[in-house]
């Protein structure tokens, strides 16, 4: 990969942070730059030398930058795009890390076409944990997680070649699709296991918890997310979401329809069906 | 506490064989027999030294014990109690580590008042994971672990003492309650999820985990479960698990609606609360 003069990311958070260490330790890149809202976070990522320097100025952030990562939640990505677009430096391709794409790559494009001097590419790292301070950001954390690059009648080649070889270069397993499709994918394997998980750390009366063991441990541990994150991603996919809710509402409503019926076979069979499945998605074997 | 002379485990799995381990590290028995369905599980036990003796005749398995442990999935434990009733040898004090309990304690209390030289305490260490066999048994399985001993009116004290020290002496947290509270809250805090882990595992089509993370996996870890542990469990407490599952499902309908409104206020009000609760549980502090 050729490698970047300056990168600049734009939130450094657990996964702008984690990013930032990455490409460090890498040498992907001569200067990393990061753009904050507040001084306080600009102090923790430049202890935890996630950045080379930090700014809380985005114009003078971005100046000279060849790669600009737009890490910031996913609702104030437009907002932030609009200034980065109007202000990068020629030639200079943006990312971001957005978890949801059509939305996101929709408002963004249509910024980029009054520009063409200037390339985007949609990107979703599937990195991160219920824990979003850049003091919880690691070198290692997008190495081995799939990342998503997105592709649309608008895309840059060249650009497109850039941000997948640079994701690669951060260890990632890159796959190129469009928002569309991965929105749908998405919403099945991240926003409705987060809905449903938020769901069932918020229906369980605390006073019930004293039982509880590893499995509700395991069952919730994502709705310790950031609730602002989620609510934005939940809002900006809502269709797709609603798709995958109707999916899981048949399964779960099934299983109990056998339960009330008293039905042994009906209920293990469904068991079964639930449990090989997601022993080939972990194992990768039938079982 | 008073040690054992010998106590008899009868179904050594993941559960079974983690009781027999941790017994034998600590000594609190002369004697440790696994009695068997299957001669091949039975060498397992053996070789993962879970037994000091192994056999596959109940009545040879529990002459002379004076603890035996009814450790085979619920569905069973009624027509092996019946057995164990009535050939254990006076005196001996008889449990169980079924998931429900108002269900099974009610069978055998029934037995048990046939045959007034013996007694039983229902017991629920709650540990485990989604493995099940001998060979993923460790001492230190219920170290820490809560496990409730049930009380009825038909509790004989000297027994239920009995009982609450064993597990203690196995370094689990003992809590005493009736089979009824016992039965509400693991509905809430465990049947509850192992149902909607395996709703969401069975929903998502096997294509679409490619991109499936930390998150997909978590959330449907207790889906890879033993199926027939589970449908066993669900279809002796499902009174209860019904009344988690409408819990869960105006949580669940809660937050669809707020995001069909397009409410961020809404939804980040209740992903707040889901988190808040989520995190009191785990670091047991508001966050």
């Amino acid at each position: 990969m050729k490698h970047f003069n300056k990168i600049t990311i734009i939130g450094v958070g657990l996964i702008g942070g984690s990013i930032g260490l990455a490409i460090k330790k890498r040498g992907l890149a001569r200067e990393v730059v990061g753009v904050f809202r507040r001084r306080s976070t600009l102090n923790k990522a430049l202890k935890r030398r996630a950045i080379d320097k930090g700014t809380m100025d985005v114009k003078a952030g971005i100046n000279g930058a060849d790669l600009i990562i737009l890490a910031t939640p996913v609702s104030s990505i437009p907002r932030i795009a609009a200034i980065v677009i109007k202000y990068a430096t020629r030639g200079a391709v943006i990312t971001d890390t957005g978890s949801t794409k059509a939305w996101l790559v929709g408002k963004i494009e249509k910024m980029v076409r009054l520009r063409p001097s200037v390339f985007f590419v949609g990107s979703h790292p599937m990195a991160g944990s219920e824990k979003t301070s850049v003091e919880f950001a690691i070198d290692g954390l997008l190495e081995g997680a799939p990342c998503i690059v997105t592709k649309t009648a608008a895309t840059d080649k060249a650009a497109l070649g850039k941000i997948t070889d640079f994701w690669k270069a951060l260890g990632s397993k890159v796959s190129v699709t469009t928002p569309a499709i991965h929105d749908r994918s998405v919403s099945l394997v991240s926003h409705l296991p987060h809905l449903v998980a938020f769901s069932l750390a918020g229906a369980v009366p605390g006073k019930e918890t004293a039982y509880a063991a590893e499995g509700f441990k395991d069952t919730t541990r994502i709705a310790s997310s950031d609730p602002s994150i989620w609510a934005d991603i939940f809002l900006t996919n809502r269709k797709e979401i609603s798709r995958a809710c109707r999916k899981f509402e048949k399964y779960y409503k099934d299983i109990k329809k056998a339960l009330a019926k008293g039905s042994y076979a009906g209920v293990i069979r469904m068991l079964k069906t639930s449990k090989s499945k997601r022993d080939r998605f972990v194992y990768g074997k039938k079982t």
